[in-house]
């Protein structure tokens, strides 16, 4: 038997997954938190009605926001993540030997202890002594930390709405600029170009504003219904390419996603998505 | 108001689009042929109760079966389409001034008929004098052609149940092979690597035993509810790359998703599709 959840966008195409079972269904102080065991994609993350990661695809969204993002950086010994709470973020950040360490700013601590408890593949690296996890305000954290503090900075947060609001819009963007070394790189989800084409418009047009560079690059998450979705890297001071993928040789064979080649061939885009990104 | 018309795959995930209202609703001799007004992707056509096009995202499913292909041979004068019943793929393959003939072998005329009558911006080259347009079976139109007529073999089929279910073997691969020069290309869909693995996996082990050589590519298909697509090409003899993309170039401003550096960029495959594809 087992139930459908679906996920709907805009009300005109929705997605939906069979479920078994359950595993949790709270409210915590910020959003909604479930975890539910599904018949195709294994245990998923749900937060606010939102599909957020599951055992099958995971390594599909976590390869593809880490490994881009540090090839692109010729130092990447303290890195900020933002968001990123069932840790699969973190665990691919702690492939990299020479990265010394990771700050992640989660504000919603239900979602670490929901991962940690149902999702011990991908919550794998939170007692990695590299780790300083921090249950607080992602905003609130990067407008109080030095400049220039960190390498990298990694926005892994969820859609537009809920606590995730405040993530996609100027003045944390800038905030972000400010803790990134000059020659860092802020790496991000930029949702899809083809549902949410709006979002994905938005978040170019207003990182352009503050970086010199920004490169958007594509790929899939089976889990989030969408053909398409889109990372995006952007640097403060200077260009984002030619990206450094020969640190990747060493690790590709840990990899189940990325590989050298795709690390570049990400960023080719489909022609519409090149106009809705820069408009030419 | 309106309803949902949902596609399910093997029971587990299921893909849904609110519908204004059905244009057409009928049994062919073949299949069940509906067409139907949705609000995201506009009208779409459904056969057997699977998503086959729709007006807003069929540039992504019709360039990326077309254009690799033939930037794939040197001579494109003969090119034989099987199936294709919507028209896009002729409707691509008239953007090129070297073809000289296509025939185009549909098993079932209301489809052509209903995509005339509903999907003109997609059904627009069915009266264009190169088009030789033949509706029959494809496997018993393969089976009797002479060896080596055709230049460029493209299967635009649908999944493999129903009428198209004799386009997925090793006996109708091995008419294409007959059909075609020893230097022309064979470029079909080949399902999605993520929610028709096997069917992927098969169709690349098939080729694989009567082409030289088989490469597949990836994209997007938003109407197809997963994240990923496939299409490959396979040589009878020789490789298939590298491939010629300066034919594009004049090309580039009327296509919306294809241009010469994604013509290459797709064939750049993330890891776990190169293994399903290769073993290795």
């Amino acid at each position: 038997m087992g139930n459908w959840y679906e996920e709907t966008f805009d009300g005109q195409v929705r997605f939906g997954l069979k479920v078994r079972r359950t595993l949790h269904s709270n409210r915590s102080k910020f959003q909604r938190v479930e975890l539910l065991e599904t018949e195709f994609f294994g245990k998923a993350l749900v937060l606010d009605g939102l599909f957020m990661t599951s055992e099958k695809d995971e390594f599909f969204y976590h390869e593809m926001i880490v490994h881009p993002a540090l090839c692109a950086v010729r130092r990447r010994a303290r890195v900020l993540v933002i968001g990123g709470g069932d840790g699969g973020t973190v665990r691919e950040l702690m492939r990299w030997p020479d990265v010394e360490q990771v700050v992640m700013v989660e504000i919603d601590g239900e979602v670490v202890d929901v991962c940690r408890e149902h999702l011990p593949s991908i919550a794998s690296a939170f007692d990695e002594p590299r780790l300083e996890l921090r249950i607080e305000d992602g905003i609130e954290y990067v407008a109080k930390v030095p400049a220039c503090s960190f390498d990298v900075v990694l926005l892994d947060g969820s859609d537009p709405v809920g606590p995730a609001e405040g993530l996609f819009n100027e003045s944390f963007y800038a905030d972000v600029k400010r803790v990134l070394k000059p020659d860092g790189i802020f790496g991000l989800q930029s949702e899809s170009p083809v549902l949410q084409t709006d979002v994905f418009q938005a978040v170019q047009k207003t990182l352009r504003v503050l970086f010199d560079d920004v490169k958007p690059y594509i790929g899939s998450v089976p889990l989030y219904g969408s053909a398409m979705w889109s990372w995006t890297l952007a640097r403060p001071v200077g260009e984002v390419f030619p990206l450094d993928t020969e640190p990747l040789h060493g690790l590709e064979a840990e990899l189940r996603y990325m590989n050298r080649e795709l690390c570049k061939a990400a960023f080719v885009l489909p022609t519409f998505v090149r106009k809705l990104a820069t408009g030419v």
